[in-house]
């Protein structure tokens, strides 16, 4: 699949993935990465080839995986990474770097190659999930780019797989937009599904990658009409019965008896947004049920986490509404990835392992090759990791984990866009239904597979 | 102040306030808005006067205030609040809503008026730091977008006000953009410049709102180099001595020694960025001040939240630099505002004071009028709301806490744009100074403003 197709160029104004159109990338980072850029083009260090690589120190307190997010979203934004004049001439104007700096961002193209765990594949603490390898020019301009989508989608798809996880089957659908900043929701939209979610409530994102969109009505619409049955009305005469109707903005009893009566029997599901849940799915169906509306779901949607769908599985419900928790990763908003030089020519062009000695803060230097270790029983028992050279594992079973992204800066496409979210979705599936059954443990833990270095 | 001549129109591609350029912001919604508006345009109840309102039931746990965040976004992503042929495209294809409904969109232009707790003012519990008065279909479409914005940005000013507050003076750097997704870290960088940071390193919101953006090099910068030597005579050569190293990539006590000796006295800073910072901070200084660069600023970063700053300022630091803890809230990453339904009219065109009953989630119906009370110190007291009528205060002093922001659909323009933000801060420091004493304290406690109904 050649990707440029895909989406339009720099110049174009179709939708990008990350802007609200195609504009450049290129600004979305850290003034430093310039200001290193412009003095290692005086140094002469800047063509020296280099390799940077993302992981992050350790998992979420307590946390037993995580999943790689983003790597779609960051390839599709890569295509729009340029400098055009706009940028030029504000770097100019405000005098963020030279002229001859200016003359180099002009021309940039990444050309370099970049490898990675694919999207939706499980990572642990150290798993180097990107390799980005190239001149350091070229590869520290990426930094915070790559970091700010790798953080974000991760942290929300790790949240995300949890949730699924615990529903067991059951259907979740993303409803947190509202609860995030406006692009940011759509980038979150993308990680729920690529985690199992069902649906998200966020109409960009479905636009954008082709994603299921679904909701009906909130409070307001049943505030806005003189009263509940004429509102409950207004959405079956609209809708038909194969609709929701929210139960709970006055008394849940006499809603559900009403939406029952006004929609029938063929009325797809009631939802509720409050009150003890359990307790409530349970009297509400026991209701349904009396009715002859046995075929009636029910969603509940109310400040939901992982921890929540866990106790809700025992009752009733038939879909979860998630938002606040999901979008905010559940207490880990960010997965605290870190980008870092681990390799790099020296002058006469050898390659030199580094890595910085700051208290708490090493890193490993040298290119790692990871290997996930598999059991007898075919699971996942150890994330190995070489530094320098692939660890020999010609007789054990395990799985390749790293994947050609970019090759001399061509993007593979199959990572991009809607198929890529899609085959990014079957492979959350595949990598999660590998690791251990403790990875389903919700309680504070160790990561589910031990990181060892050899 | 005129607005629509301060950013481009819809149909043009200058740079918007929330994606790349100004394409349309309308998408940036929940499916459900949509479905709403066709079964209230088919009852015939979208038309009617609604009153919607903005508020958050609470603080984050512990917090003493939040301060609003977003306003300025809000409006100028507002202006691009339209849905043209790509979304209706999109919409009618999908089948969102019906023909009736993709009519009523093709024309929509927000008409009503918008009034609000300008940005940077402090709020407190039930707030109502935003009021939209339009028909159902024109303030229900905006929900989402309204919230994401509000609940995004207030989360990072309320986190970053506690920042600079702590800092007491001396200056923070926002340096998160890494820590959260692309776009989130523009906005987040906005909002920390509004709470009184004084620079950020994100390009891109320097562009955008004409921040003062800085930066100067990371530990890679050093590692790219043959020694620490050759890196930081790179740096003082492109840049003078003026700027600032980063000293703890191997050996603290000897890069600084070197970065003297390098740059001699006139070197502008040194930054730290691991390991214990107070003792190093307090030993770094004697060395700089021994070495004769009494002059010779320190710089710390590092997970710094406002508590770790609190700490530090016993020590000789110069500059905070705050990012992930920042950008994700620290520790409440959304402000957990609603959009609630307060008053309608009814079918003869009456007004009707409005609330739902669900536990644990009703509001207080009808239209709120805020009054900050302020005690005979001039210190603020009490956020007084009257309820459908403004409370009677002209014997105590007072001050009104809601501005105009849309009136007809017409947007205030001194709100907007980087005049707008300049202002928001301004703000800030004043409703911030006019608190207790004890909206300084980091531990946990009560709001420090009562919030009481009248």
């Amino acid at each position: 699949m050649t990707p440029s197709s895909a989406l339009g160029g720099p110049g174009s104004h179709s939708v990008s993935s990350t802007g609200g159109t195609a504009s450049s990338t290129a600004l979305l980072t850290d003034h430093y990465e310039l200001t290193m850029l412009q003095a290692a083009l005086r140094s002469g260090a800047a063509h020296r080839r280099c390799v940077f690589e993302v992981f992050a120190r350790k998992l979420p307190q307590g946390r037993r995986y995580g999943v790689v997010g983003g790597t779609g979203r960051l390839l599709e934004g890569l295509r729009h990474f340029r400098f055009g004049e706009a940028e030029l001439g504000w770097l100019s104007e405000r005098r963020v770097v030279d002229e001859p700096t200016l003359e180099y961002l002009r021309d940039y193209r990444f050309s370099g190659d970049i490898t990675g765990y694919p999207e939706g594949e499980v990572y642990m603490p150290h798993s180097p999930v990107l390799r980005v390898e190239a001149t350091f020019a070229e590869a520290c301009l990426l930094e915070t780019f790559v970091l700010s989508v790798l953080n974000h989608d991760s942290a929300v798809a790790s949240a995300g797989s949890r949730m699924t996880m615990a529903a067991d089957g059951r259907p979740c659908v993303e409803m947190g937009s509202r609860r995030t900043q406006e692009m940011s929701a759509t980038a979150a939209a993308r990680a729920a599904i690529m985690t199992g979610f069902a649906a998200t409530s966020n109409l960009e994102a479905g636009r954008r990658w082709a994603l299921p969109t679904l909701g009906t009505a909130a409070h307001a619409f049943t505030l806005l009409h003189d009263s509940e049955e004429e509102a409950f009305r207004a959405q079956v005469e609209t809708f038909g019965p194969r609709t929701s109707l929210l139960v709970d903005t006055y008394d849940v009893d006499a809603a559900v008896r009403r939406a029952v009566e006004i929609a029938g029997p063929e009325l797809d599901a009631v939802r509720l947004d409050s009150g003890d849940l359990v307790e409530q799915a349970h009297h509400v169906r026991q209701l349904l049920d009396a009715l002859g509306n046995v075929g009636t779901r029910i969603i509940v949607t109310s400040d939901l986490d992982e921890y929540a769908i866990s106790r809700l599985q025992s009752a009733p419900v038939d879909a979860y509404g998630v938002g606040t928790q999901l979008v905010t990763g559940s207490g880990a908003p960010t997965a605290s990835m870190v980008y870092k030089l681990v390799e790099r020519d020296d002058a006469s062009g050898a390659p030199v392992q580094v890595a910085k000695q700051a208290v708490g803060k090493r890193h490993v230097g040298g290119v790692k090759y990871p290997l996930r270790m598999l059991g007898s029983d075919g699971r996942a028992d150890t994330e190995l990791i070489g530094v320098g050279a692939s660890p020999e594992a010609e007789d054990e079973a395990h799985r390749e984990l790293m994947v050609p992204l970019v090759r001399d800066g061509e993007i593979f496409g199959e990572y991009t866009g809607a198929e890529g979210l899609r085959r990014a979705a079957q492979r959350h599936r595949r990598s999660t239904a590998e690791l251990p059954p403790a990875a389903l443990r919700l309680q504070p833990g160790e990561p589910v597979l031990p990181t060892i270095f050899v």
